[in-house]
């Protein structure tokens, strides 16, 4: 079987294909293996982002478990209209508010606390509509590209608005990604030296908000070195886009590609409307003008999720 | 040639080789190459710090680069001082107060601008006592431990108080470790696109200070796994050295070592005195209840300084 089996022959999938070619290949495109750097969107480039990203899903049961102990909850917003099955409600707050919200949940233990709930909640839960664990809503075709650029020497980071100590619970066992290999957004923590044993308390605070404008800034952050390659499927990912493939100093060749979600019968079909999370609108527009390819998730993929889920790790 | 030349035989070089030996055996203490994670402080364990560290001195350099367009200096502190020569008025100051100093000095251009200020300075400047180019005045048998290391599956970082962007530009070329593995204090950036042209523009505003509590936040941030091995020489160290060593859940066999300056004579010999930089106090009375090893650089290192220079890559 050849390369990224899952893509159905195309300009896409060749697009893919001649761009790794070139750069490993001796010749003036080629690029050296450290700069070989390559940056994923997560919430709808390598899993399912709808009806809401995974990680509203589990501040939503995380809210219900928490409710007891907070009957204030009750009385205010977002509280109110999340536990009330509102997400409409919720929805029309906008993601920054929510990520707040979620991160408000997701604070008061320790990060090794956080780690095992969110471990016992992956194991636990299902994506409603697709009936499948969370870690199997996950884009085979995406798994296969992880996978030819890292046999192809290229380091694969994900660059996500989700919280980075989410992701890292599963994305090594899921997608091979390592911990340190993944940006996204953080809460505040700090340390703490009791008896001995150092921890590290995680504040209700939000520290950084990984979306549109912030991912290039946290891609020089936490990567220093500016990506060759990056794929995203919404606006949230056009900075990064940019930041990846125009006007670079350094004049290495760069690839950027859009996971345009086409596909209501197999996933979810949607572009520019308003949706919590994942709206394509400029980038539709763009696409042509700054030579980004749209990878049209009906036509281009032979299958949308893996045939045998993976799982994280439960030991 | 064995492993670790430049260590003179003794407890400290027997304590590397022994834990290295444990951690990668087959048995009760083999730890898997994904977590080898070894995290070493910069200034005074990698390279020299004295009498300041080495960014103090770029930075001294570039504000009277500067200057010229900034009259106001001439009567503002902390400016007036370090401009007048003052550096004891200077280091009165505190680490923290010099950081944002420095920062300051550092903002106002490009990311990729900046690259190219530290790199032309890297070229032209050498360290005033030591009459070295700064990019040699790197530890030989600190470069021979992390070489040791990475034969052994280790993955090696910076975690310091010095700035990420800074560090960056030699890291790779003179230390071996890419930008991606290097954390350390950050400045605000934002990202701007002029004429179809990204470029991330460094604001003079300081957004993350890592030394002290900081360093275990830096780390489960930016690694987001628990290093089992710690390098490092002063106070500032000691919160990321109770981090890998003590009360780990994963119950994971870890590894701590301060680099004692006591080498007057090749060096510096600096402990317990106030210093802008590298004071060890309590990290004097706390090595041996933690089990912290002492490399003590007079006894225990053959060479202090590599033979023939490194530099970084002028291209």
């Amino acid at each position: 079987m050849g390369d990224l089996p899952s893509w159905n022959e195309g300009r896409a999938k060749q697009a893919i294909v001649d761009f790794v070619g070139c750069v490993t290949t001796t010749g003036p495109d080629y690029v050296s293996e450290n700069e070989r750097v390559a940056v994923f969107d997560n919430d709808g480039t390598l899993w399912c982002e709808m009806p809401v990203p995974v990680q509203a899903f589990f501040a939503n049961d995380r809210l219900r478990a928490l409710a007891p102990k907070h009957p204030e909850w009750k009385t205010t917003e977002p509280f109110k209209s999340q536990l009330a099955g509102d997400m409409k409600g919720v929805m029309a707050t906008g993601l920054k508010d929510i990520a707040e919200l979620t991160m408000a949940t997701h604070a008061g233990m320790t990060t090794d606390e956080f780690v095992e709930i969110v471990r016992d909640w992956l194991f636990s839960a299902k994506h409603p509509k697709l009936n499948r664990a969370y870690t199997s809503v996950i884009y085979q075709p995406m798994l296969e590209v992880l996978e030819y650029l890292r046999a192809q020497q290229f380091s694969t980071f994900i660059v996500s608005g989700g919280g980075v100590e989410f992701m890292r619970v599963f994305a090594e066992d899921v997608y091979g990604i390592p911990p340190q290999q993944i940006v996204g957004s953080t809460i505040k923590t700090h340390f703490e030296f009791d008896d001995g044993k150092p921890v590290l308390v995680r504040d209700p605070a939000l520290d950084f908000f990984d979306d549109k404008a912030g991912k290039p800034v946290a891609i020089n952050k936490y990567i220093g070195r500016r990506p060759i390659a990056c794929f995203g499927n919404s606006d949230g990912d056009r900075e990064m886009l940019m930041w990846t493939t125009l006007g670079r100093p350094d004049g290495l060749p760069s690839f950027g590609l859009i996971v345009h979600h086409t596909d209501a019968e197999r996933e979810f079909a949607y572009d520019r409307q308003h949706v919590l999370s994942g709206q394509l609108d400029k980038g539709l527009d763009e696409a042509e003008k700054y030579g980004w390819v749209l990878a049209d998730m009906k036509k281009d993929w032979k299958t949308v999720f893996p045939a045998t889920a993976k799982t994280a790790n439960q030991s």
